[in-house]
């Protein structure tokens, strides 16, 4: 199936707002083996916007507008389709009503051009939006599809999972994906490993580079949900075979939700000392959730503390100054006359109850040292993690439990 | 003058990256004058790719692509190019020298497949690449013209600023432009307030909305450089005749490049307490140029440890602990059934010497309330730092000298 996204609005053309959706439909797309060939952004003009219509119809099967589906007069996406196959909108009894209760319901009063959004045309059948006052349309003119969806990224993406997606293979098949998210290695090093798998046309898999590591994302059409996750599991058994020690998530994980987690499980708290990293794994790791309950505090020193104090000192000073099980200091310094310039990050864990101390060092490309830095830090962590035991069966932790209270 | 856009490259249409292209060339062309019908985004695919040039040289004046300049088989720009105008690209010996230059500065081996980055066709004239190995090609073909640029962001925007844009209008007149940055104000207030301003041609005043405030930009297309700032003067003048309270910067100032620029000037040092905020106040600060000069050191608290301190007393304890000159202590609670769920943040400041302490509370969307908190944490740090003497007149650091040395 081939698809192309027409993206209508001036504003984007304009540069006042940056257009998300593409990449959101992209990926949506591309995990269902469904080939993009273009996408277009246009601004609110009926002719202009009439002329892509055609050439898209024309050469794609799947065409996804986003956009111009407002009460306004330039809202002209609804009249671009009705002029494209030459029908006229009129207003449609059900969704006249369904917009005034939206209304109703928020105390508000419906302006007549809202009226406008409850227009059909023969061919169009309404997409509910749960988020907005602007029902999709799904046009079908012979093989060829319109889906037109509404431009505010929450109300489209909440209508293209809920009420696109899961039909665009009706009565024939569902989709069903799973994301592996690996660290510390490289993208060609994963794509070369796979090879095996990413050949493969039913689940597929593919390999990408994001900032927090490498997705293997696999995909696979099936009859049923039950027969979907049959065909992906033993391929992420195969993936987990060959990538095992890589992988430390999946699906919606991030590496902070997987350390929370972890801490969580555990009972076990943390304290942080950096230098060079700036206070950015602070910041990540207070962002999971539930950090209140197992985050201690954090001790962020000027960049070039480094020369006064060690990795293993600050994890130390740190442990001292919040009491909590597990202490992780990270120090750095930028390598001189490096090029590409880099940079080295020292990260020291320090164990429940000051037991254990483990060390490790990285080299990372200067302008990333933060992030990655960061990524390392809570990649060790991880590590840690698996040997430390719970907070109740380790007796280091009762010291600690008495000094705090 | 009609543009249009064409991004190319298949990982754009696969939603591995997002296009930031658009709307960063959107904005720069809007500032021109200049009108953006379209822009397409299109793979690594020389039919469609070509497809969309004839139809872009055919309803454009200008013609803006970016990507598909690597050296690799499905670079595929330049080819594109050379069947529309029916030219053969050649090897010019000049670029092939700089390339030869640029991997040798580097001590890495130049493959050969990179002499595909040395080509030229005789329409064309290679455009200046300071951050990579792909010229640009500026091809002029009658009325129309087509800028070939590369498709990473820093290597694109650089060679749009220094060797594109000024030459838009060559022998015509030359574009100028100077942004003023707002903080603490709404778009559609300043929108009101700049009316007489914004309805003039040129100078050209655009008002938007960025995540750490309302950016002004005044532009205009004059005979000369001179010309140029004559007349954008008097147009910032009145802006900040208007406007002066809330204008915080300017051109690339950012929030935390403002606030370090002061402490360098003043001679002082600070340091930072946070809870709800977890260490973005911190990151952001840390990131600022020469910050191991005047960053002390930052002490972040779990997000709930409001309940149990305040942003007056953790500015006191940062002050103890790192003995600066200016302490700042940032706290925050969620408000409770707020809709749209909102937060409070208190920002107290701890002048020098301990001799004055300033609060200030301000109500933020809960999903931005650690970034906003911060802003508005700076944007109280300005404050305060007007206010503050220089190191070297206080008799306060007189104290803190000594008990640091």
């Amino acid at each position: 199936m081939r698809a192309e996204i027409i993206c209508i609005g001036s504003e984007l053309l304009l540069g006042d707002i940056a257009d998300t959706n593409t990449q959101y439909l992209a990926q949506r797309l591309s995990a269902l083996g469904i080939d993009l060939y273009y996408s277009t952004s246009v601004g609110d003009n009926l002719e202009r916007l009439l002329d892509c219509l055609r050439r898209a119809i024309d050469r794609s099967d799947l065409v996804l507008t986003t956009g111009g589906l407002g009460p306004t007069d330039d809202d002209v996406t609804r009249d671009a389709i009705a002029h494209l196959l030459g029908e006229t909108p009129v207003v449609d009894d059900i969704l006249a009503d369904e917009l005034q209760r939206f209304f109703r319901l928020r105390g508000m009063e419906m302006s007549t051009n809202n009226l406008k959004q409850a227009t059909l045309i023969p061919s169009a059948r309404p997409i509910r939006n749960t988020y907005g006052t602007a029902p999709g349309w799904w046009v079908t003119d012979g093989g060829h599809s319109i889906v037109a969806m509404p431009g505010p990224p929450g109300e489209l993406r909440h209508m293209w999972e809920t009420e696109v997606e899961p039909h665009l293979f009706d009565g024939d098949s569902i989709i069903q994906s799973r994301t592996l998210k690996l660290f510390d290695i490289s993208e060609s090093r994963v794509d070369e490993l796979l090879k095996p798998l990413t050949s493969s046309a039913n689940p597929t898999v593919a390999v990408y580079a994001k900032q927090d590591g490498i997705y293997v994302r696999i995909t696979t059409k099936a009859a049923s949900l039950k027969a979907a996750l049959r065909a992906i599991a033993p391929v992420e058994r195969q993936t987990r075979r060959i990538l095992g020690a890589y992988i430390w998530g999946a699906d919606d994980d991030t590496q902070e939700s997987t350390v929370a987690a972890e801490l969580l499980k555990r009972g076990l708290t943390i304290a942080v000392g950096e230098t060079i990293t700036g206070g950015s794994l602070t910041a990540m790791l207070s962002s999971a959730a539930e950090s209140h309950i197992w985050f201690r505090g954090s001790l962020v020193l000027p960049a070039d503390a480094a020369r006064r104090t060690s990795a293993p000192a600050l994890a130390r000073q740190v442990a001292t100054q919040f009491q909590p099980d597990l202490a992780i200091g990270i120090c750095g310094t930028i390598l001189p006359e490096s090029d590409p310039p880099m940079g080295e990050v020292t990260i020291a864990i320090l164990g429940p109850g000051s037991g254990t101390l483990t060390t490790a060092t990285h080299r990372i490309r200067r302008h990333r040292l933060r992030t990655i830095g960061s990524y390392y830090a809570l990649h060790e962590l991880r590590g840690a993690l698996v040997h430390a035991k719970n907070r109740n069966s380790a007796t280091g932790y009762e010291r600690s439990i008495r000094e705090a209270t």
